[in-house]
Formats: C-alpha cells, sequence, structure tokens
C-alpha cells in the first residue's frame, strides 16, 4: 500500500477558519488586491484555486472603505498594502502632540 | 506577422520600482509570508519567478522587527499581516484619552 505522504490537504482548515472572520477576509482581499495591482495574473490563477476564494474577496473600494483610506493622489499609484503600512508607521512614530 | 497580444512583460517595471522601495519591499515580504504562514506552497511557487525574488523577500523576524511588533501569543497563530491590520484599525478609532 501506498504510504500517505505529509502533503498539503485538498482543504487548508488554518486557512478556511481565518478567512471566515472579518479581519482574516481583509488580509487575504489585500493580498489578492496587491496581486491584481501587479497584474500577477499566473499568481492569481494559482492563489484563487489554492484558497479556495474563485469567487474573489473584496475589491479596493470596499477595502478602502473598511479600512477608512480614502483614495487620492497618494494612494492610487501603488497596492492597498502600501497606505497600510505607511499609516501602521506613522502610528509608531507617535502623535505630534502631547 | 504575428501581431503583438498585450501580454504582461518579461520585466515588471512597476514593480520592479516598487520592490526597490524600503516600504514595497516590505509590503512584498508581508504578502510572501502570509503566503507561507498558511503553506500556499503553489502559490508560492509562480509567485517567485513572477516577481523575480527568488532570493526571498524579508522573512518574518526581519519584518516584526521592522514594524515594532513583538511577537507574543497573540500575534504567533496568524500571519504577521493580521496584526498590521489589527493596529491599523485601532488608529482609526483613535486615542481612548482626550
Amino acid at each position: 500500500q501506498e504510504k500517505v505522504e505529509n502533503k498539503a490537504p485538498l482543504v487548508n482548515e488554518s486557512l478556511k477558519k481565518f478567512l471566515n472572520t472579518k479581519d482574516g477576509r481583509l488580509v487575504a482581499s489585500l493580498v489578492a488586491e496587491f496581486l491584481q495591482f501587479f497584474n500577477l495574473d499566473f499568481t492569481l490563477a494559482v492563489f484563487q484555486p489554492e484558497t479556495s476564494t474563485f469567487q474573489g474577496l473584496e475589491g479596493r473600494e470596499n477595502l478602502a472603505r473598511d479600512l477608512g483610506i480614502i483614495e487620492a493622489e497618494g494612494t492610487v499609484g501603488g497596492p492597498l498594502l502600501l497606505e497600510v503600512i505607511r499609516r501602521c508607521q506613522q502610528k509608531e512614530k507617535g502623535p505630534a502632540t502631547g
């Protein structure tokens, strides 16, 4: 008999649970948006089946709204993740006043 | 003669410039870390050549350090992007005092 190799299961339980949370879905959507932004079509073509997200995740408009990001000149030139990172790092520096 | 179809060029100029910036590299590394965290091996196997990041990007340890994230019980159960999103959203709520 064949020994079952330690291959990735057809159902990724850990990811499935993750995608069923609000923040998890947000994160996965931001990853997909990054791939779309840079036209990483081949990566996306594998990402969708591997994550079972054929129906697609949240689009950029919904993501920006959920994250409170208002699209402007400074944001449209990059993936939303770039804006998220910028804000995250601003926070690290602390407030300018008091 | 064949008409040149509008295929993705072999060199992704936009992504290349992006990866040459500190924040861009950070973002791409967070995406790769997400793929690794959930064992999305097939996606990674296409992501690396499509983004020309065969040498790998920043690993989780370096990413956490660059983002000022201290790994603890609450962070290790998810991709770093989850912690980034949580912090980003906390910021949106505004400070508890004043």
